[in-house]
């Protein structure tokens, strides 16, 4: 996938894997677990939803099984997490900022994968919000607790994320390159939800449907 | 698949997606969950029975990503229920048949399509009933919730499925019409369900066992 | 797999299905499920783990909708658990043997058996511990429950389990034999899960940490 190719965009994607398997490890601390629901617990926040995409597509082995740097960059996060986890306490807003990153580049990584196996347009942006929150929903799923995105406190996380991956798809179909139109849905992503987190812009349900 | 080649057929199973949906966005609803719970539950009801049957079949990109109108329609279908939810308390038993057609019908294609994929017996009944009820087992987890198929107080719904999905692996093996034993599977499955629903059966563990 | 081709290990294999399935069929009877919630919670634990690494090395149907052998060993566990549990609490000692020694043999076979099919060494063993673990954790996580091996108190399960798959892993790097290697892993894993058992070694986290 050309949008992958360049070294700033690895980095970027690295970064998406750091961040999504910190919030895993946390949650891991915080509900009482140990080593292993710590690893586990981040491994899945960081790498599920990928593994999902890649298991719809039908393209082989899940990229979070072959490239080795995933799940060891996954890893390393956890175990280095216990010693700095008050760093992440006071480092509240940069982590939120990395984690609205890693959002907006996952599901544009995740709608570019998807739109080049060539699946439609539905389909390719289902996956590029796969790609970024699937890994979140099985990480609560699998701690016990109700989806953090289902709830009706929640900051948008899901529709930036879908507004990302149709700028993707809506591209592919115009024939653009996709490293620009995967940056543009990156970006654009990553925007909306660190406006969401500004202004507190939630999805709840109209109260009289409640 | 020709099961699914007929009209009136394509129309049973979008109901079918219809009628899940539903009961997937109305307990978004009860659990007080947002927009994105709404859809997600609704979408995964409808939809991930099929999708894991896809998927252990390996027969490519599963048919809910290439065939847009299933996504399109639990997505609707979940916008639709916020406005009109007190119908499905109003409409209980409509309802409640529509859903029993739905697990007919899911639970005959599931077994058809398992077995021209070339499945053995026990895998094409398993799949059938997979296809049918995983994606209420996937809601209710996601949820938070036991599975509503485990509760002891539950009428029998896995077990109308199975039925079912026999019927058509027996005419499988003596090579009938998939046709006819698929209409046969599902309004088996279906009658059993609704008898069921009327009589009351259950199938929970004898006490002396419990 | 040629691991597999010997009778003794035949006979390991299912060894290890019944006493998973057991697993979790006793997890429903303590939940106070139905009959469908028995047998589904024995199916998933027994073949869940498998399931998700053929899935994974995307090597067609997976092994246990191929072999019905599989899971029929899981459905007549289940059902000869209710007139037996109370069997499972006098010989709880035999009971956790035989599960460390499914434990073993499963994260060496699985570990066998993704490195056959060209994964990784990092992938290699992930799969070995997720074809051990994972229907475990999918057991409690349908039961609503956190998963057991997340638990600060649960004694060592899975790191015997990636010791086992590491040493597959390592024997397949040095072209040594799989029948033998397989062996020596799944042996040493057992071991050592014995061994945390006996000594009550755990992996909680560090108090200061928590």
């Amino acid at each position: 996938m050309d949008l992958a190719a360049g070294p700033v965009l690895d980095v970027l994607d690295l970064a998406g894997v750091v961040v999504f398997a910190a919030s895993g490890a946390l949650l891991a601390i915080r509900r009482g677990f140990d080593l292993i629901g710590l690893i586990t617990l981040a491994a899945v926040t960081a790498l599920g939803g990928g593994i999902l995409r890649d298991l719809v597509i039908d393209a082989g082995v899940p990229f979070a099984f072959r490239e080795a740097r995933y799940p060891i960059t996954a890893l390393i996060t956890a175990l280095l997490v216990l010693p700095t986890q008050t760093w992440f306490d006071r480092l509240r807003r940069p982590v939120l900022v990395l984690d609205a990153a890693g959002l907006g580049l996952f599901s544009a990584t995740g709608a570019v994968i998807a739109s080049e196996a060539g699946l439609g347009a539905v389909a390719a942006v289902t996956l590029g919000v796969t790609t970024a929150t699937g890994g979140g929903i099985a990480r609560d799923v699998l701690a016990g607790e109700a989806p953090q995105v289902f709830r009706p406190d929640s900051v948008l996380y899901v529709i930036p994320a879908t507004v990302g991956a149709i700028i993707v798809v809506v591209g592919h179909g115009a024939d653009l390159s996709m490293s620009v139109v995967g940056t543009v849905g990156a970006a654009l992503a990553t925007a909306i939800r660190l406006a969401a987190l500004r202004f507190g812009w939630r999805a709840s349900l109209p109260r009289r449907w409640q």
